[in-house]
């Protein structure tokens, strides 16, 4: 095969380059600024990021009907790849050295923005496009992040977007939405989307990992003083999409949906990253409950209609979890934050969604070169053992 | 539907309530005496017990049979719901202030000991009446730990239970018990318990969650000193338990039984949380091996004569695992604790019974007006997905 | 039965005499010269360790075919029973006095690597067996440890092993095959390995519970200062692993093998042990992409050629996972760390394969000398519920 030959020699490289430009990293960074004990203390939140990286992914993915294998061997590579690439540009010399751990918590945000962005198209390509998908999701990434938060360009001013809700979440949902469009077939239009999601109830446990790490991923970079406020908050947030959810989920449907319970209760989690340093806690509640009840009106009532009128299918409905609340987060700071910059954080928003979109456009095109399914996916093709 | 229409209303008015007194509480308790770093230290370990709460209990609850989906979304709402009712009643202004953190962790407890309490009467009621048990738990459950452990009327005296074996986890088993009285139908009792209970293999993995991540539950708020022996203790009782599990269960049944496993072996954590922090390793082990042994006893004798007598269902055998190791736990104090005022301790533990099974009894009662289901309960009628 | 009646008694006994000893160990050992809050910093990674022993290793067990219950069973069995005796040990005074949690988290890495050699004999011996064999190997496990990493004879030097590479992984592996010599049956021969293992995607769960916390197994005891670099080293190491085990199962097997990601993807955490704290991020890349690479051509190639040469059958595959990457980390420190006392480090790695091996022929002939299954093992002759 072909494509097989192709993939193993551009592997060998990327694995050759990682590792050298490693060596570089190695020479920098060591001494930080930040003392070893609150260095620490950050590390124990980048295992609870990676905790919700890996487990909560992937007990999403493994309870995914047809193609679970591929959705977690994805899930697995994806992190794999992100991690070292984002940490490797970042050693370029043009960024602002930072300490270990802190580096090491922004290229796992990126993970978190890239396995975003695969839950849009999951189930429609081969685990190597995967690669090629975040071999191309890091550069335009830490493009968006340069210009928004990191403002290099003076272009956009100071943004509040602690937790990401703006550059990980919107941005992810994005960039995956456009990358949907060269890669939807008519034959994924007409195969029910409900059937691949993960709508087990074995998916809420994945939901509640997630659930649990989430104010570690908000607070992660937070100063410490700010971190006990900050983490109430994240709970408190989350505490108020779950219970709307379930108000949500029975007043729209007439019963509970536990496929709505495993993706809304997050809602609040995505919506207060942008404040979540901010935010009173009764903000905080209040941001929660329109989050949770915002993503269940998605999934409930515009999804269906999203994808007929749009023709591209996301098949983990990531617009409607990370998307749509990610926005509503960042307008959120808008009330909430005193002193905001309000031109910042619209013009932040802005140039999130065009980067995200034109990139995403690319990347779905160039993924398509690489082969478009004709067949609807089921990962027997590609794996070797019997289910 | 009229209850439809009820909790929908009913619910705005809680989220909106819960909204305005944070409110309230985010303009106290800003800075705290404690330094951020031991602030920070707190929070890992209410991450853990946040674990403990979704990830721990979601394990058991996904594998329950005929009502996994009812059960799992209960747990979700009974932390959503108990964690900001819980902070919104500790800021009207009766209490003293604390760090943020350790108010979240108190909140936690509530939440802790709430989940033991449905544990008692799960798979019988509908989802809004857990958050009718919930709404009605948390008061009761404040001043429990008001008379007992804050001695607000000064008339307890100080109680030795650092980790909740007497006000956490006894006040939780009771009161669950009590509310099955007015609970539990003619049916529930002619349903065999054991189709009911998880008894299954996978739900060791939920009660593994709970081992690893209980030396944080007893060690929360101890003294930063004081930590190293307490969660050593801690781990030495539980293996104590695990090991006199697996020697009661043979024993007694001539086999292993593997329930028996997932639930005993964690009765070692239950007992040492009134002892944690002053037990030496060896009364820890000793301690975790009798509390084992009793669970045992409990869940392989006593159950079915139990239920017969006092014609009540206890759905997971909470009395067998949190209401006798918790009582057992607390009077092993008398002999442990050097200085300890035995009355102080014994009044503790009598208080808590009275309070636990009159509120209890008043809740079941309570909840009852709200229907009372004639057929076993199956999650059909309320989930719209396919199971 | 009479092996029945014998460890009912013989474990009072165990469970009497650990309890004594620690009554011990309480009196030392109070005040450690390491600050509080520092122990408290190790005890959170102490907590990671604990969640792969249970966490990590439950879910691999959980989805063993045939013996699930048992294999879980023995996993809870074997941390409880090694904790304590590793402890009790360690406090007979002839050993240097240690922080209470260091202690600790030497004590499990007992455990892990006990969990390491039940590996190789899983599926053939009942459950008072496995105990057997902790009650054997802890004593062994010291001795090496007291020999390699002490140095207590001043015979080795020192040797470069903070993540246990050599001590735990490799001693583990090879005590587990050298006590499977005495423990395979001609049946256990002819059943193919594939059917017993855990094939399953559900196990690539357990995997990455052990690969998020693998960084602070490695760095569990290393100086607060070296800890940012120590932990990324590991993550790097463990990304390498990951994407060398795709290509690699991809190129050997023409398709993904989805038990060798389960696997071979921990590799890298395996065999930077030894040179965590030491190598730059590109070594550790490197490191990781060999040790994932030399797995899976162990996993898809070796094994079956093994298995028939030496006649001893490795259920779980330790050599290729524990085995082979442990050594070549220990071997890799020649090129990678500055300084090294080379001849220490080969004596090290030697002195560890030859006491693994001779511990593990003795273990597994004392455990055969209590019953050698005729019948291919299956847990329903001693477990008490139906499946």
């Amino acid at each position: 095969m072909k494509t097989n030959r192709f993939f193993r020699i551009s592997f060998s490289l990327v694995v050759l380059v990682i590792g050298c430009s490693f060596q570089l990293f190695a020479q920098q960074n060591e001494g930080g600024d930040i003392s070893s004990i609150l260095q620490v203390q950050q590390y124990d939140r980048a295992i609870h990021i990676m905790a919700m990286l890996l487990i909560g992914f992937g007990f999403l993915m493994v309870f995914v009907r047809k193609y679970g294998r591929s959705a977690l061997t994805a899930t697995f590579l994806l992190v794999s790849v992100s991690l070292p690439i984002y940490l490797s540009i970042k050693t370029l010399g043009i960024f602002e050295a930072k300490g270990e751990i802190e580096q090491f918590i922004l290229a796992e945000f990126s993970a978190a923005s890239l396995l975003i962005a695969a839950g849009a198209i999951l189930g429609r390509i081969k685990i190597y496009q995967y690669i090629i998908l975040g071999l191309l999701f890091v550069p335009f990434y830490i493009l968006n992040e340069l210009i928004v938060i990191d403002d290099y360009f003076q272009f956009v001013g100071k943004v509040a977007d602690t937790g990401g809700s703006i550059v990980i979440h919107a941005f992810g949902a994005l960039f995956g939405i456009a990358a949907a469009v060269s890669l939807t077939s008519k034959k994924d239009m007409e195969t029910p989307i409900q059937s691949d999601a993960t709508t087990d109830k074995y998916s809420v446990l994945g939901s509640m990992v997630l659930w649990v790490f989430w104010p570690s991923f908000c607070a992660a970079l937070v100063p410490v003083a700010d971190i006990p406020h900050t983490v109430v908050n994240v709970f408190i947030a989350l505490c108020g999409s779950t219970i709307a959810t379930y108000i949500a989920s029975v007043s729209i449907r007439g019963k509970i949906s536990i496929a709505d319970i495993a993706n809304a209760a997050l809602a609040g989690g995505v919506a207060i990253g942008a404040t979540c340093d901010f935010a009173s806690h009764g903000q905080a509640m209040i941001i929660g409950a329109i989050a949770g009840t915002i993503s269940i009106v998605g999934f409930a009532i515009l999804q269906d209609r999203q994808q007929k009128f749009h023709k591209i299918v996301d098949t983990c409905g990531v617009s409607n979890l990370h998307g749509i609340p990610g926005i509503f987060g960042g307008l959120a700071a808008i009330v909430v934050v005193k002193d905001l910059d309000i031109s910042a954080q619209l013009k932040g928003i802005a140039v999130t969604i065009v980067l995200a979109v034109v990139a995403g456009l690319i990347t779905g095109k160039l993924i398509s070169l690489f082969g478009k399914p004709k067949e609807i996916y089921n990962d027997f093709a590609e794996f070797h053992d019997a289910e």
